[in-house]
């Protein structure tokens, strides 16, 4: 038996550090959603607060490395402890790559509001951002939960949003084979989008990790994947 | 003192961890290789060993997790040795994404041999390429050597890979502008520089993460970065 006073600081610890990975996804989904909001209302302002905001989250991940790194020396946890200690590290590099996909997004809108918009991709660009912030927040509700149908969902909804990306992909085709005075807006939108798109591939990420802690293994199927932009040849 | 039979069998799976790293590193610097020649020389078939060789770089990377966790829970390592557990985790996941991004660049091989080369694009790319292979091949070297100089070396000529790619960048915004005719592929090849830049990233990851191992510090200077396109209003 284990001694029960070990068992419980280590349940503290952890708990401890799920607390910091709920406020760092907190933090990032409100990044992805002002990211979007910028961009739209053309806000130079919120666009730069989401930029510094960055640091808060980057500060975040390597507290929950540091805290996870002393949990697994001082506890030295067994088998089903130690996976969940090494998934706390893994959702949290998948945080903070989602919070420079939304600083990176948040740079690009400096550029964009000194170019004549594209009809319709701000609003276009906001709906995708709002579809990953809310799956990031039922991957998160899933982590608490323990919840593999909900992350299994979450998984599912990506496929939506690699559906937007292509649709999006396609538009500014069209818009910078309209007029090559459009290009360098529609690169700027494009990179937007499929930061977005990547942000969704780290989201399903977290969910994965969920699936992994709630049955113990990784889901089988194949992840769905329908980002066909690579494979498709689009004649100009 | 600890046992000296736990210390040597500690040592034996940590290098047994060590060498699969430096297997999936070859991989990876033949994958980056193959998918630039495979660009160049319009190569369909090689395109797609490369695309399929994928796998086994995926199933590395999982082999290293089973092993670093395993590890962990038998030997529970003490505080240099769990970091060094931890950055061979961190960097068999830094060669994965590279792995995924030489992939993704064999797909847009399909695609572009089905339209017309753009002048000088492939060489171009494929220097790049050479570029970043040669920096991992370093990164690896260092981390065997466990060497800090050789580690910044790599990070800074980073900087070079940005440049490469910034002037990439200009230079197919400026196919596009010629003729609209050039646009689809013109995406492909800039997908395909923007995926080799990422790669230069994950690389510096790398280097980081020996850097952290030597000295017991991550490099203290801001990560040097000159990806400006997204800061830059480029007008057409």
């Amino acid at each position: 038996m284990k001694d029960p006073h070990i068992v419980k600081s280590y349940d503290r610890d952890l708990e401890g550090i799920q607390a910091l990975i709920m406020k760092m996804g907190g933090l990032v989904e409100i990044a992805i959603l002002e990211a979007a909001t910028s961009l739209e209302a053309r806000d130079e302002e919120l666009a730069e607060r989401v930029r510094a905001g960055d640091k808060a989250i980057d500060a975040l991940e390597e507290k929950v490395n540091e805290e996870a790194a002393q949990l697994l020396a001082l506890r030295q946890p067994s088998a089903g402890d130690l996976r969940t200690v090494l998934s706390v590290m893994k959702i949290s590099a998948n945080l903070e790559r989602c919070g420079d996909y939304a600083k990176n997004m948040a740079k690009r809108t400096g550029v964009l509001v000194q170019m004549a918009p594209m009809e319709g991709a701000a609003g276009a660009i906001r709906r995708m951002a709002k579809a990953v912030e809310l799956m990031l927040k039922d991957a998160l509700d899933a982590y608490i939960q323990r919840d593999a149908e909900l992350a299994e969902d979450v998984r599912q909804r990506d496929l939506e949003v690699d559906q937007m990306y292509n649709a999006l992909f396609r538009e500014f085709l069209t818009f910078m084979m309209e007029d090559p005075r459009n290009i360098t807006a529609c690169m700027h939108l494009h990179f937007i989008a499929k930061n977005i798109e990547r942000m969704g591939d780290h989201v399903t990420s977290i969910a994965e990790q969920v699936i992994y802690l709630a049955t113990g293994h990784m889901p089988e199927d194949e992840r769905p994947k329908a980002d066909r932009t690579s494979v498709e040849a689009l004649r100009s």
